[in-house]
């Protein structure tokens, strides 16, 4: 149960510096949109999540002294937590590293990669560690995005597995491999605009099943 | 990958009655409607299903004059058809025939169905027959329509499970034997208005994982 906007996540970032609760929260909304918001291992969310930033004063430094320093060492913290949560999910063997590319603004970007995240054949594919970019480019169908098929490229490890909607002619072997790592790359390229995102999922298992089935209330 | 609008479904119905294309579109599209898209398995959809309706006019009977004979059969047929494509998912041990009450409209229904009906959290408690309420309410809560939680029960076979987000005091063994059946009733009543709709859809099994896992392209 780990699909943020958020699913069952206690997260608390303290920090010594010193700010105004509104410096706070646009650091932390700007921070949570680019790793919370961008994972997700079952599609469901839960209903007591929280991230917590609080800042204490005591190193006496204002955070608009060191606003750069400080943004990005926030982004490091809240990134490594998001990439624990993901490959601590339920019953996961790989975490997808998804990399959705060239669409017309973030938001569709995100809309083609949690439709392709929430797939149960793709999720059940990378499982079996399969290259079946079939399944992908059948999630880009259905997203809502109106895609031109003959402008999308998927991508799986460094090769081209499809393009303009077509099979390339790739390395099967080189693929399963690049499937069969505890972290797996997968790129789709949408041919609409430069925006770009990542988002990070992870496979599904029979595992997973195991566990919220025979998990009683 | 049964998820219709439309998933790999090819569905041909023939009839000898006399009508014109634009009659049977009508009554094709309304019964579908009903049919073919209120099922899911697993929420993937195909880009080659179709639903043809032919009419050969050889009966010599017009459809104006047996219309509403005409369209409970050709209900009948695509009820009948829709239900069995369910039952017959990857890896289904249990269809759930989802009655979601008191919408506010039929689009509404359908978006709160659609969330329980993906949501791998219900899917695997009803895998393991458990009368998890708490996950049903959580997908109605995260489904887009802003219902208001005192307002909400959810009913497993003949018992009141959940009312006003609370839980009621309910006989476990009876609710676990309703989950246990082949065909399960579960409802939810929104307290919005006066729209209903009922879903069918499947529980999500190791079975369904090794399917989908182990068909390599």
């Amino acid at each position: 149960m780990i699909h943020p906007q958020l699913a069952t996540m206690l997260v608390y970032l303290l920090t010594d510096i010193i700010a105004t609760p509104a410096e706070l929260r646009r650091a932390l909304r700007h921070t949570c949109d680019q790793t919370f918001n961008v994972i997700s291992v079952d599609g469901d969310t839960s209903t007591n999540d929280t991230v917590l930033l609080l800042a204490s004063g005591a190193s006496r430094i204002p955070l608009s002294n060191v606003r750069k320093e400080f943004e990005t060492a926030l982004l490091d913290v809240c990134r490594s937590l998001a990439e624990q949560i993901v490959a601590d999910g339920e019953g996961v063997q790989h975490v997808i590293r998804l990399q959705i590319e060239q669409a017309r603004n973030r938001e569709e970007a995100l809309q083609v990669a949690r439709t392709i995240a929430h797939s149960l054949l793709v999720k059940t594919a990378w499982a079996g560690a399969d290259p079946n970019w079939g399944r992908i480019l059948a999630a880009v169908g259905r997203s809502g995005v109106r895609v031109d098929p003959k402008k999308v490229s998927v991508t799986i490890g460094d090769q081209t597995v499809c393009r303009g909607a077509m099979a390339r002619k790739f390395d099967e072997r080189r693929a399963h491999e690049e499937l069969s790592k505890a972290e797996c790359r997968v790129g789709v390229r949408l041919g609409r605009g430069k925006a770009s995102l990542e988002f990070l999922t992870t496979d599904l298992t029979a595992e997973y099943v195991r566990i919220n089935a025979d998990y009683s209330t």
